[in-house]
C-alpha cells in the first residue's frame, strides 16, 4: 500500500501557493505517493479537514494567486489537546509527513507536533515580507514585488503629470526588503526603511536643487512599519510639493505567479518530498546563494532576519542623504 | 502661412491623454495646421509655457499613462487679469484655436475666455470619475476600470485563501460609475453607491445565510463618498468575519491606456478638430449612444451628471438587499 | 416546480464567455429558473453532456478567458437525425429554453432546431472577429484587442531598438476590424485589411521620405486574410529595411476578460434571459448604438458583415498611400 | 576634469537594457564620471554617434522595454580600419572606458579592439537566449520568461475550452533554457529541447491514457531549434488531436522590464563600473551563485553554454517518456 503525504498552508497567504500545490501532487504521484490537503493550515488538522488530492484538483491553478486550499493562523494549535487531535487525524488517514508552507512561526509549532508525534514534516519558507532567517528567498517576494512595480509605475504616470509628491507605502512589517528594493527598481527618489535610518531633513538642500534643476514629482517608497503621513507632511511642508500617500495593501499579496515564484515553488517541494523520503524528518527547506539545503528550526528561527550587506551597501550608497545627487 | 492650434490638459490627468496628444500633432498635420502644447493647464497659458510641437514629441507616448505636457488646476485662470495675459500670450503665438481635455470646470473657465477674447476652443471630456452630464463617456475611464480590476482580482486571491471580508474603495467622487461598474464586473457581494442608498444590515441575514452554505470571503466595492471604514467594522461585528478596507488611491489615474480610451482619445481629437475648423467656437464634444455630437457648456454643466437608467436598474437588480441570494 | 434553461459555447472561444456563464446562473436562479450547462456546444446536446449548474461552478471563473464549459464545432448537428437526438435529451432534462454563445452560423442551426423542436433560444454573438452582422459588438473583441495592443507594444520596443520593420498578422478572417483598430490604437506606420484595397508601392516614396528624416521603424498590421509575408519582403526589397514577420496567432483568443466584456456579458446575458421569459423564441440579441435589440436569425446573417462607415473613414484619412504624412 | 565612460548595446535588444542605460547615468554621476550613450552598438562607434548623457535622457525609460540607444550588428567592427576610426572617434571625446551590453560574440570583438588600442570595456551578459557560458544569469531573460508565461496562459484558456493540442515554439537558437523553464512554470504536457532528445512515439501510450481518462487538451513547448510543425502533425496523425502551432515570435523581446531585471541591470551596471575604476581593462561580469564575479573573454567564450545539471535532472525527471504520468 501507497505511503501517504499531505500538504497545507499556515499564516498569511502568498502567490505561489498553488503553483506548489500542483507541484505536490504531480510529484506525490511520481514518487508513489497519495497526496493528501488540509484546508486552512492547523485549523484543517484540528478539524480534520483533510482529503485525498488529485490531478484534477490542480488542474489550471498555476496561474492564480492565494492557495486554493486556504490557508489560517491557528490559535488552538498552541495547545497541546488540540495537536493532540490534529495528530489523531493524520494517523486516521495513514499519513505520517507533511509539507508546510508558511513562516517560521509556523515551523516552530511543527516543531513541537513533531517531537510530540513522530509526524515528519518539511517547512518551506513561504511570505511576501523574506523575514525569514536562513533564506535568501521566500516564496511569493518575486510576485509581490512585480505587483508593486506595476503599481509604482501607474503612480509614476500621474505624479509626474501633476508634479506631486506620492509617498507609496508597501508591506514587510519590520523588514524592508520589498521597500527597498521596489525602491531600487522603480527609480524612486527616497527610500526610507527601518534597517537605513536617516534624518529626512538632511535631503531637503539636495531636492530642493532637484527642484531648481526642474524636478517636478518625487516617489517615495516606505516600509509599513515607518510613518509615511509624515513623509508626506515633510513634503508639503518643507518643500512646498502638493503631496499624497498611497498605501498599497493587499494587492501586493495576490496576482498571478511570476515565473520565479511557480519555478521556485516547483524546486521548494520537488526537495522538500525528497527529503522526507530520505528521512529528513524535521526541517526546513532553504535558499542561499542559488543552492537549497535543510535547516534546523534552530538555525532559521533563533535570529531575526537581516537584509544582507551587499544589499544594504546598495542601499546606503543610493539612498543616504548623502549620495543625493544634486 | 498655416493657421495653428494648441492643446491642454486641465485638472486631474487621466490616461489616454497621451493617446490624444499623439493623435492632435499628426492630425492636426494632416489638416495643414500648426500643433502647439501647452504646458500644465491654465497656468502655462499664463506663464506663456507654449511650444510647438512635432511628431517627434509624441513618439512612443501612445503606451504611457497621465500625460506628457502635464496638467494642473488654476486658481489665477479664475481671474481676468490673468486670462487676459493668457490670451496676449496665445495672440504672440499666433493660436486662436484651442483643445481642452478636461473637466466641466474647466470647461466653464473655457467658455468665459472664449467671451472675452474670441479665441475659439473644443472641450474633451476627460476625468476618470465619469460623473460630467452630457456625454456617455469620459476619457479615461475605462483604463480606470481595468487597473480597478485588476486589482481587485488581486485582492481575491487573498480573501478566498484567507476567509476575509475585503472593502474596497474606488474613486469617483460623488458619482458612483466607477464603483458599480467595477462590482458588476468583478463580482462583487456588495456594492455601496450614493446612488443606491441601502441600510446595510439588511443585508445581514442573507449574508449569515451565504455563510452558512459555505461562503468564505466577502468582497464590496465602495464609493469614496462613503464610509468604508463602517462597512469593514460591520463585517466584523455583525458577521463575525474578519475585514481589511483596502483604498485603491492614485493607482486608478495610471496605467497603461487601453485599447477603448486609445481610440476613444483619437476620435474625440480628430472631431474636436474638425469642429474647429467647421466654425464650432466653443462646445464640448459628447459622446451618445455611439454618436459623437458637440454641446454647449450649459447643456454639459448646468445639470449635475446622473447614472444612467439602464445602469441603475442593474444595479438595484443585483445589489440591493432584497435581490441578494441565499 | 421550476423552469430550466441552459446555456452552451459554439463554435470558437472568446474570452467573456467565463463571465456570462457566471452571470447566466446567478440571474436564471434570481429570475427562479434552473440553470444547466451543455459541455462542448452542440456535441453535448447530442450526447447528453447536460448538467444543473450551481453557484459553486461559476465561483471564480470570472478572471479566466476561453469556457468552462468547453466550445466545439458540431458537423452532427447539421443533420436532422442527430438534432433529434439533442431534442430528445433537452426534453429528458424539462429544458426548453437555451442561451448559445456563438457566431452566426451557430445561431443558423439553432434557427432550424427551433422550427423542428419548438425549443426556444437566443443567441449572444461572440467572436473576437467581430465579423457578425447587425450588431455593433461581439462578445470578446474587447479582451482579443487588449492581447493584440500588448503584443504590438512588445514589439514595438524592439523593432524601435534594432531599427527594422515589423509586420504583424492579427486574426478577423475576412474582416479588418481586429486589424484597424489595433493599427489605429497602436500608432502603426501601415494597416493593410481587405476592406480597404491599396497599393503598397503607393507608399514607397512617403516612407521614403521619412526615412530621410529620421524614422527607423515601421509597425504594419496586417489582417491574416492577407499576404504578410509579401508585405515583410517589399520593406526589405523596396526600403531596404530589414524586417520581421510577427503571426500572433492564438494568444489573440485568450487571456483575462477586459471590464467591457465583463459587462457586456452580464448585460448580454441579463437581457437575453429576459427575452426568453417574455416570449421572444428565436432571436439574435444584439448591441446597436449602445442599444440592446432582439434581431431575426436573417436579420443577422442574411447580409455579410460590413465595417461601419465611420471606422472606414477614418482608416481612408488614417491609412491610404494619399494620406502618408511625409 | 572629469573621466569620462561610454555605454553601448550590442546584437539582440533586451528588456533590462533600458534600467541599465538609467543605472548608468546616475552611477557614473556619482563617480564623478561623465557618462556617454554611444548609439546603435559599434556601429554608433564607427560613426561618432557619441553622445554626452544627462539625467533628463534616463527619465522614464525605466518602464520601457528594448534600448533608448538602438543596438546593432556591427560587420564594419569585424575589420581592423573600422576599429581604428571607433577608438579615434572614442579618444575624440576623452572616453577611455565602456560597458558594453551583448553576447559573447560582442565581448570577443571587443576583447580585440581592447588589445589594439588600450580602451578598457566591461561586458554585461544581455541575451534573452541566456546561452552565455559562464554566467547563470543574462539580462532580460527574467521579462522573456514573464512574457512567454503571459503567452502560454492566454493559449491554455483557448486550449482547453477546445479540445486542442497547442505546439507552442519559443526562442533560445540551441539553447533550450527558454523552453524548458517556460514548460515547466506553465505547466505543460510536452517539452522538447535540443539538451533533452526523446522519441515522441515514446509519449505515445502515456498520451492515449490521459486522454482516456479526460484529458482533453495538450500544451506543448518546443525549441526554435526544432521542428514544431511535425510535432502538432504528431499530435493530429498518432493521437487525432486537432493542433495549432503557436511561433510566439518577437514579443518575446520586449515589455516592461521585470524586478527581476531591473535589478540585475541595476547591479551589473554598478559592479561594472567599479571593476573598470578598479583597473579591471578586458573583463565580463558574470553571476554565479548569486555571487557577481569577473571572468575573461576566454572563459565565458571558449567553451558552448550548457544548461546546468540540476535543471537538466528536473526536466529529466518531468519530461522524458518514461516520466509520463498516466
Amino acid at each position: 500500500m501507497n505511503q501517504k503525504i499531505a500538504i497545507l498552508c499556515s499564516g498569511g497567504d502568498v502567490s505561489g501557493m498553488n503553483p506548489a500545490l500542483k507541484r505536490f501532487v504531480e510529484y506525490a504521484y511520481a514518487r508513489n505517493l497519495q497526496p493528501y490537503f488540509v484546508r486552512n493550515g492547523y485549523e484543517g488538522l484540528i478539524d480534520n479537514h483533510i482529503v485525498p488530492a488529485d490531478y484534477h484538483d490542480v488542474a489550471g491553478i498555476i496561474t492564480r494567486g492565494g492557495t486554493k486550499i486556504g490557508s489560517a493562523r491557528s490559535l488552538r494549535f498552541k495547545e497541546a489537546s488540540y495537536r493532540a487531535v490534529a495528530a489523531e487525524n493524520l494517523r486516521s488517514h495513514g499519513i505520517d509527513r507533511l509539507i508546510v508552507l508558511g513562516g517560521d512561526g509556523s515551523f516552530r509549532g511543527m516543531e513541537r507536533f513533531y517531537h510530540e508525534t513522530g509526524i515528519a514534516f518539511c517547512g518551506i519558507p513561504s511570505t511576501i515580507d523574506n523575514d525569514i532567517n536562513g533564506t535568501d528567498y521566500c516564496l511569493g517576494v518575486d510576485t509581490a514585488l512585480g505587483v508593486i512595480k506595476d503599481a509604482i509605475d501607474q503612480i509614476r504616470d500621474t505624479a509626474s503629470s501633476f508634479h506631486r509628491a506620492f509617498v507609496i507605502e508597501t508591506m514587510g512589517r519590520d523588514c524592508g526588503y520589498l521597500t527597498l528594493i521596489s525602491a531600487i527598481t522603480s527609480g524612486a527618489e527616497l527610500c526610507l526603511i527601518p534597517e537605513l535610518p536617516v534624518d529626512i531633513d538632511d535631503f531637503k538642500g539636495c531636492f530642493q536643487s532637484q527642484i531648481a534643476k526642474g524636478r517636478d514629482y518625487f516617489i517615495a517608497v516606505v516600509s509599513e512599519a515607518l510613518d509615511s503621513k509624515k513623509v508626506a507632511e515633510w513634503f508639503e511642508k518643507e518643500l512646498g510639493f502638493e503631496s499624497r500617500v498611497s498605501v498599497l495593501g493587499h494587492i501586493q499579496r495576490g496576482g498571478n505567479p511570476s515565473v520565479y515564484d511557480r519555478l521556485m515553488a516547483f524546486k521548494f517541494v520537488t526537495y522538500a518530498i525528497d527529503a522526507l523520503l530520505e528521512g529528513k524528518n524535521h526541517s526546513i527547506i532553504c535558499y542561499n546563494k542559488s543552492h537549497f539545503n535543510f535547516k534546523t528550526i534552530d538555525e532559521v528561527a533563533l535570529h531575526p532576519y537581516r537584509l544582507d550587506e551587499e544589499l544594504l551597501n546598495l542601499a546606503r550608497e543610493q539612498f543616504l542623504p548623502t549620495r543625493c545627487q544634486m
